[in-house]
C-alpha cells in the first residue's frame, strides 16, 4: 500500500477525477472489487468513517437506544405497504436460492427496514407507557441501482446507513420528533463543518409511505447539490398497514403515530468533497484519524539526528497523553515525501523538528487548511497543538459556509445558468406538472421549499408566481443533483 | 417492553428453556422475526454485544486494523478454492434477481470472508514491505443452516463476525501470529470470565482450505461444549489460488504465507450461559451494560421519601462521574418488582437507601453473583463499588473456572457416561476413521488434541492405545457438541 508522489490533482475543473483519485491516493476506498457498485473500505477511511459516525453515535444515544434487525425481509413483509413498495420494487436484490435449494418465499436485502421493524414494534408497544419508543440501527442496507454508481454517493451496497424509527401517541409528539431530529442533524454537520440547506421535499418526491420528507442537502465542488440526510413523518400509515396499536391511559386503542430519519456513508463524501483541495483531503480535526503528523527533518545519516529523533518521540507521548491522535513519520522517506502522504491524507497539522529548532527549543507547525507556518517553543506544544486544532476547525467551517452561501442564488428568470454552479431559488407552484416540467426544461431537480432558514435568507421576498404556470407559488430550491 | 414477574427459571434442570427465556426475560434477543434463524437485539441485548465486542476491538486495534469487505461475493470468486467451496457451498444463500431482472453472475451472501478479501489482498500487496498485512472486520454473514437454529449459537444471521485476515512473508511469521492470535482470544476470553479448552482441530474437521485449526471451547450448562473461537493456518493455499505474491528484499516473487480466526456472537452466548442463574442473567462488571442500579425503598408516599429521592439521585451523580455504569430506577414499581427486573438483567450491583439508612448515613450493597448484603457508609460509596464490581468479576470468573473444570474428565474407557456433563479426554488416533467411529458410537464429537495446556494438564498421560483400532494414540477432547 505504498504510494508514489504524483502530479497534483484539480479539484476545481474536473471534480469526478479529484474525488475518484482521493478515495485512491488518500486511502479511503478501494473500488477494485469485482461487484459493481461495492466498494473496499481501507483501514484509514474506516477510521475517518468511524469518527464520523461515533460523533453521530453520541448524539443519537442522548434520546434513542441501537438495536439491530435482520438483513433479510421476507417477500410478503416488505409489500405489505402499498405505496411503499411501489418506491422500491425495482430496486430490491432478491435471496431465492439457499444451497442448491429453492427458498419457499424470496426474501429481500433490506433497501431500508421499515418493513423489517414495523412488525416487531407491533409487538414491542402495548401501552401508552412504552411510547415514546426511539431506536436506531447503523447497518448494511442494498439497493439494485441501474444508473452510474458512485463510491460513498451512490451505492449497490450502502455500508453505513444509519436509520433512526420512532413512535408517538400521537401526530404532535412525531411532529415534535421531526424537529428534534432537525436539530439533531443540523448539530452533526456543523461539527462535520458542512454546511446545508434545508428544505421540505415537494409532495410528489416524498419517501413512498411518508406524509411529508425534510432533507438536508450540501453542494458538491461540481455545483451540484447532494442530498446528506433526510427525516420523513409517517404518521399512521404504517401503524395501520402493521397493526401497531398502544392501549392509551383511558382504556381505548390508538394507532402510534411514526418518523424515520436517516443518514448514510454519503456524509463522508461530504467531508471529503467539499473541504479537500489540489493536495488531498482537509479532514476536521474533530474527525481526523491523525490530528497531528510529527516529522524530524533529517536530510543525512549524520550526527544530531539521534537527538531530534529523541525529541520528536518525546514530544509524540507527551501529545498522546494528552488525547490527541498523533503520528510520529519515523520512517525512511524524505521528508518531501511525507509532507506529500500526510497533506494527501488531510492531516490538520504537521510539526516538523530540525536541527535548527533544537537549538531554538522549538518546532515548526505547519497548517493543512492554509499551509501556513508558526514557530513553536517545544514547553508550549500541547496548549498551542489544541489552540490550532481548534482554530482549524473554525477555519475550515467558516471557509466551506462561505463558499457555499456565495452559490446559493436567487433567480426570478430561468435559473439554468446560476444551476451551473449551485442552489438556485426560483418560483414553483406545488403541482407536479410543473415541477416535472420544470425540471426537464431546466436539466434541474426540484429540492423544495426551504424551511428551518438561517436569517441570511429572512426578508427575502418568498411570494410570487410559478415560472410555469404562472399560478401563485413560493420559493423552492432547485440544483443539478447528485 | 414491560415485564411481569414471572416464577423461577430452572437453568440446570432444563438449559434450553432456561436460555430461551432469559434472553427473552432479560431483553436480549427477540425471536420474533418471520425468518427462521434470524433474530432482533433489543436494545438491552445490542449495549451488552457492544461491550462485548469494545472489549475485542481494543485488543484488536493493537496489531490489526479495522476494514469493510463487501457482503456481496461473485459465484467465481467463492467457487476459486476448491477445498473451501468444498466446505461452504450447501450453505450459501444466493442472490439471483435486481428488481424484476435476473442477475447474469449469482451473488453469494458472505459464509466467511477469504474470497472477498483475498482478490483484494492481491492488488494491496506488492512488496515484503507491505507484510505483515493484519485486518479484520465485524461483518453479517450468512449461513443456509438446516439443522435446528437456535439465537446467538446457530444463526442464518450472524450479525457479529469478527473475523481477522493477516498475510506474512514466511511460514514462520505466519505461525507465530496463529500464536499471538490464540493469546489475543485468550485475553478476549479472561476478560468475560470465560473457561475454556484450546484443541487443535483433527485433519478431517479443519476449516476448508486450511493446513490445521486451532478451536477454543467452553462447556455449556447441559454439558456440551461449545466452539466459541477458532484460528487457521492457510499457508500458501489461498495465496496460489487467488496468486498474492510479494516481492523479497532479493528481487524474487514469493507467495505470502496466511492465516485467519473468527469469533462470533456466541462470545455473547457464553456469557449468558456460563455465568447466569435461575433469577437471570449474572454479567461480568466488565460487560454489564448497567454495572450499578440504585434503588430507593420507599413504601408508601410519606414523609421521607423526597429525601431518599435526593440521596439516590446524589449518588447517581457522583457515580456517574466516576465513570461508573449506573441507573437510578426511581420509576413507581415496587421495590420487590425492581429487583426482578435487574436481577434479571444481570446488574451486578444493587444499591438500597431507605430511611433507615439515612439515619445511619449509609447505604445498602447487594451482590448479584452471591447475593450478600453490606452496609456501606455514604462517603465510601465510590471506592466501595469499584472494589466490590473488582472483587465480583474474580468471584464470577474463579466460579466459572471451577464449575468448567469440575467437568473435564479423563477417560481410559468409553466417554458416553462422562460425556453426558462436559468434555473427556480419550485417546484416539489420528484416522478420519477412527475418529467418525467414535463419534458415531459414543454420540460424541471429536474436538482434538489438546494443545496450549494448564498447569493442571500437565502429567498427564498424554501417550496411550486408539480406543477403536489400538494403535499408538494420542490424548483428544471429545464432548457432546453444539
Amino acid at each position: 500500500m505504498n504510494m508514489q508522489p504524483k502530479t497534483l490533482l484539480q479539484k476545481e475543473n474536473n471534480f469526478s477525477v479529484w474525488y475518484n483519485e482521493i478515495l485512491k491516493r488518500a486511502e479511503i476506498l478501494d473500488v477494485r472489487y469485482p461487484v459493481k457498485g461495492v466498494y473496499v473500505w481501507y483501514p484509514y477511511g474506516y477510521k475517518l468513517r468511524n469518527l464520523i459516525y461515533a460523533i453521530l453515535r453520541s448524539l443519537m444515544d442522548k434520546e434513542h437506544e441501537e438495536t439491530l434487525f435482520p438483513l433479510l425481509i421476507p417477500k410478503e413483509e416488505l409489500m405489505k405497504e402499498r405505496e411503499h413498495i411501489k418506491g422500491f420494487e425495482e430496486e430490491v436484490f432478491w435471496v431465492t436460492k439457499g444451497g442448491s435449494t429453492e427458498l419457499d418465499i424470496p426474501l429481500a436485502l433490506r433497501p431500508t427496514s421499515e418493513t423489517a421493524i414495523y412488525p416487531v414494534f407491533k409487538v414491542w408497544i402495548r401501552s401508552h407507557r412504552d411510547l415514546p419508543l426511539r431506536i436506531y440501527q447503523i447497518v448494511n442496507t442494498f439497493r439494485y441501482e441501474t444508473r452510474h454508481t458512485r463510491p460513498l454517493i451512490r451505492l449497490r451496497e450502502i455500508t453505513s446507513f444509519k436509520e433512526a424509527h420512532t413512535a408517538h401517541a400521537n401526530r404532535a409528539d412525531a411532529e415534535e420528533q421531526v424537529k428534534k431530529a432537525v436539530a439533531l442533524y443540523k448539530s452533526f454537520f456543523d461539527e462535520l463543518a458542512i454546511p446545508y440547506v434545508i428544505t421540505r421535499r415537494p409532495e410528489w418526491d416524498k419517501f413512498p409511505g411518508a406524509e411529508y420528507s425534510i432533507a438536508f442537502d450540501t453542494l458538491m465542488p461540481d455545483g451540484k447539490a447532494m442530498q446528506i440526510a433526510t427525516i420523513h413523518l409517517l404518521g399512521e400509515s404504517f401503524a395501520r398497514t402493521f397493526d401497531i396499536k398502544y392501549e392509551d391511559k383511558d382504556g381505548s386503542l390508538k394507532y402510534v403515530n411514526q418518523t424515520c430519519y436517516g443518514i448514510s456513508e454519503r456524509c463522508v463524501a461530504a467531508v471529503i468533497a467539499v473541504h479537500g483541495d489540489d493536495h488531498g483531503l482537509i479532514l476536521p480535526p474533530g474527525v481526523a484519524p491523525i490530528q497531528v503528523v510529527i516529522v524530524p527533518i533529517v536530510y543525512s545519516s549524520g550526527g544530531k539526528n539521534g537527538e531530534v529523533e529523541k525529541v520528536c518521540f518525546a514530544m509524540y507521548e507527551t501529545l498522546k497523553k494528552a488525547g490527541i491522535r498523533v503520528f510520529f513519520d519515523n520512517s525512511g522517506d524524505r521528508p518531501g515525501a511525507k509532507y506529500y502522504r500526510w497533506e494527501m491524507k488531510g492531516v490538520p497539522l504537521r510539526i516538523e523538528i530540525g536541527p535548527r529548532d533544537m537549538r531554538s527549543n522549538s518546532c515548526e507547525f505547519v497548517r493543512r487548511d492554509d499551509g501556513s507556518r508558526t514557530q513553536v517553543p517545544l514547553v508550549d506544544v500541547v496548549s498551542a497543538v489544541k489552540r490550532t486544532l481548534n482554530e482549524i476547525q473554525s477555519c475550515i467551517a467558516k471557509r466551506a459556509k462561505e463558499t457555499f452561501f456565495a452559490n446559493i442564488y436567487k433567480s426570478e428568470e430561468e435559473p439554468s445558468t446560476k444551476a451551473a454552479h449551485g442552489i438556485v431559488s426560483i418560483f414553483l407552484c406545488k403541482s407536479e406538472r410543473c415541477g416535472r416540467e420544470a425540471e426537464e426544461r431546466f436539466g434541474i431537480s426540484v429540492l423544495g421549499e426551504a424551511i428551518y432558514e438561517d436569517e441570511d435568507a429572512r426578508g427575502r421576498k418568498n411570494e410570487g408566481t410559478c415560472m410555469i404556470c404562472s399560478r401563485k407559488a413560493k420559493r423552492v430550491y432547485v440544483a443539478r443533483a447528485y
